[in-house]
């Protein structure tokens, strides 16, 4: 029976020590997308590992591909469009949002980490359903694009635009990529794309030899333009500034939790004209250019391999509890 | 007897333990130059304290005020014309110059850093005369201009204004400036023209107040979108960089000298989309900018009060023992 007309959704709630499977009330009213594909990323793996704080209970998730059930007040959409969605809820009216830097609004939410109990219990992806507030950017996919090319738009790809337009232009530069994660991986495509010369690194050598598939050369040592550490390493991203060029930047994006403090010698960075920049989630221009990426390399690049083939919302619990071997995300069709 | 045309000159000879007075044959066919007036840098004061290695033999300064008296192979300049002139010789040809960082040519000469024994004994401005290559960027002077207010600009003010280029926009941001020397002075005033609301921090209380007369007020704490330090100081700039508001950026400039680490918490820079850059000595379209702001700016900021009634050639020894009493810089006028 259609859940939308019933009202009924499903959950997989985490609860702090594990996930339990929770029935679910739809709004009325609000704009709901059921969701078709969802990928865990390993921000959601330091929470269930206890690495990073969040409310519990809540429903987790936050990169993933649905299909628009419910328009609620957002008469911009239309029930049946595939969509993806930010990973923040803006204010729109504070003095960061109208600075331009939504992502850091004075009373943002986000997408995946608000309690179940609160006012926005069907917060995270990781159930049949996620209502969006007005306050979430969202944009349509184009048909084309398979669930599992797609999925990771919102979060990884999505960050890796914000990234790169911190990296300044690219073309003819000399890019090395620290860590081939998903993030990497992708930055290592763009990156090629916009016209650099990338090599990449990794402490994992299999992770290195699949990110040749995505346009990235091993690295063999040597001075780079730019470098962007995707791996939160303190001692890798001390490595990459010392290997750049006068004029060069060094964009530091997976540093998301507590490390040790990079050391940074301040007669190098002025006499070579350097550059630390940090990044961390992304405007909706980004999510944009995420979507319009993924289109244009979808015959490029192999994406859909990067995402193993999805469990069902029961075995949530299972591909919380490690990542997945031979792909870069698990993932989970509600 | 005029000195072009007997071909002779007298220079202030750095020779690592004291200056002595040379007379130096002018070369043929050169660009030449009649130093009006010298303004003592701070870098000098460190080469001559030892804090920093440089040639020796030398003639030391490489911020000053002239007149072309011979034109060399510099066809667009006129005899008689009052000029200042960049710190850097660059070749125009190399990787570096043709990507726009002249200043860090591959083959890059200094002014006042060349030794008095090699191929370009006048290098320096303390010195009846300099030759300048056809490799530095010369600035005609307008006409209003006294020497005691034009005469930073080709050191101080050209790299203030690389320094706010780095900062990015300012209108309406609040800036700290920390270090009220000549170029945190410079920088307040320039800072504040572009529309910023500027504070300035110095050990110095007296320089705080100095400042005040050039659009800062006094720190009094708080967060700040842009921290720009000419200090060298890293516990100073380690305090400005933790008073960033997210997407603030730190701007480094005085660390010219080997010194303490910057100690960067990278889950901060990522976090609040910090950016930490670097800036050493500029471009030739900074010393343009350097001449228009002193231009603009002359009757509005007491720029002559800067710079010390001037001594005598002969007198370089005294000038180059210790900072002036009173005054940012000592000057010379041979």
């Amino acid at each position: 029976m259609d859940p939308v007309a019933t009202g009924l959704s499903r959950a997989a709630v985490w609860t702090g020590t594990g996930v339990e499977m929770r029935d679910v009330q739809l709004p009325d009213g609000e704009t709901v997308v059921r969701i078709r594909l969802a990928t865990v990323c390993g921000s959601d793996l330091h929470t269930v590992a206890g690495r990073r704080a969040g409310p519990c209970p809540s429903v987790l998730g936050h990169e993933a591909v649905g299909e628009v059930v419910a328009i609620g007040p957002r008469t911009e959409l239309s029930v049946g469009e595939r969509v993806v969605w930010s990973v923040t809820s803006s204010c729109g009216a504070c003095a960061r949002c109208r600075s331009g830097r939504t992502a850091k609004c004075h009373a943002v939410r986000k997408v995946g980490h608000e309690p179940f109990d609160g006012d926005w219990p069907l917060s995270g992806s990781y159930a049949e359903h996620i209502v969006l507030p007005t306050g979430v950017a969202v944009q349509r996919v184009p048909c084309r694009l398979d669930d599992r090319v797609v999925v990771p738009a919102a979060c990884a790809t999505a960050t890796v635009m914000a990234t790169l337009e911190a990296a300044g232009a690219l073309r003819g530069r000399r890019v090395l990529v620290v860590g081939a994660g998903m993030l990497g991986v992708t930055a290592a495509a763009a990156s090629t794309e916009a016209g650099a010369e990338v090599t990449i690194v990794d402490v994992d050598e299999v992770r290195v030899r699949s990110a040749q598939r995505f346009g990235a050369a091993a690295d063999a040592g040597g001075v780079v333009d730019v470098a962007i550490d995707f791996s939160g390493s303190s001692a890798a991203a001390a490595a990459a500034l010392g290997r750049l060029d006068v004029g060069g930047t060094l964009v530091l994006a997976g540093a998301v939790l507590p490390g040790a403090p990079l050391p940074v010698d301040p007669e190098s960075v002025v006499r070579n004209w350097w550059t630390i920049t940090g990044v961390h989630n992304y405007e909706p221009h980004h999510l944009e250019q995420a979507v319009a990426f993924l289109h244009r390399t979808d015959e490029l690049y192999p994406w859909a391999s990067l995402v193993a083939d999805p469990v069902g919302l029961d075995a949530t619990g299972s591909v919380l509890a490690a990542a997945p071997v031979g792909a870069l995300r698990a993932s989970i069709a509600p």
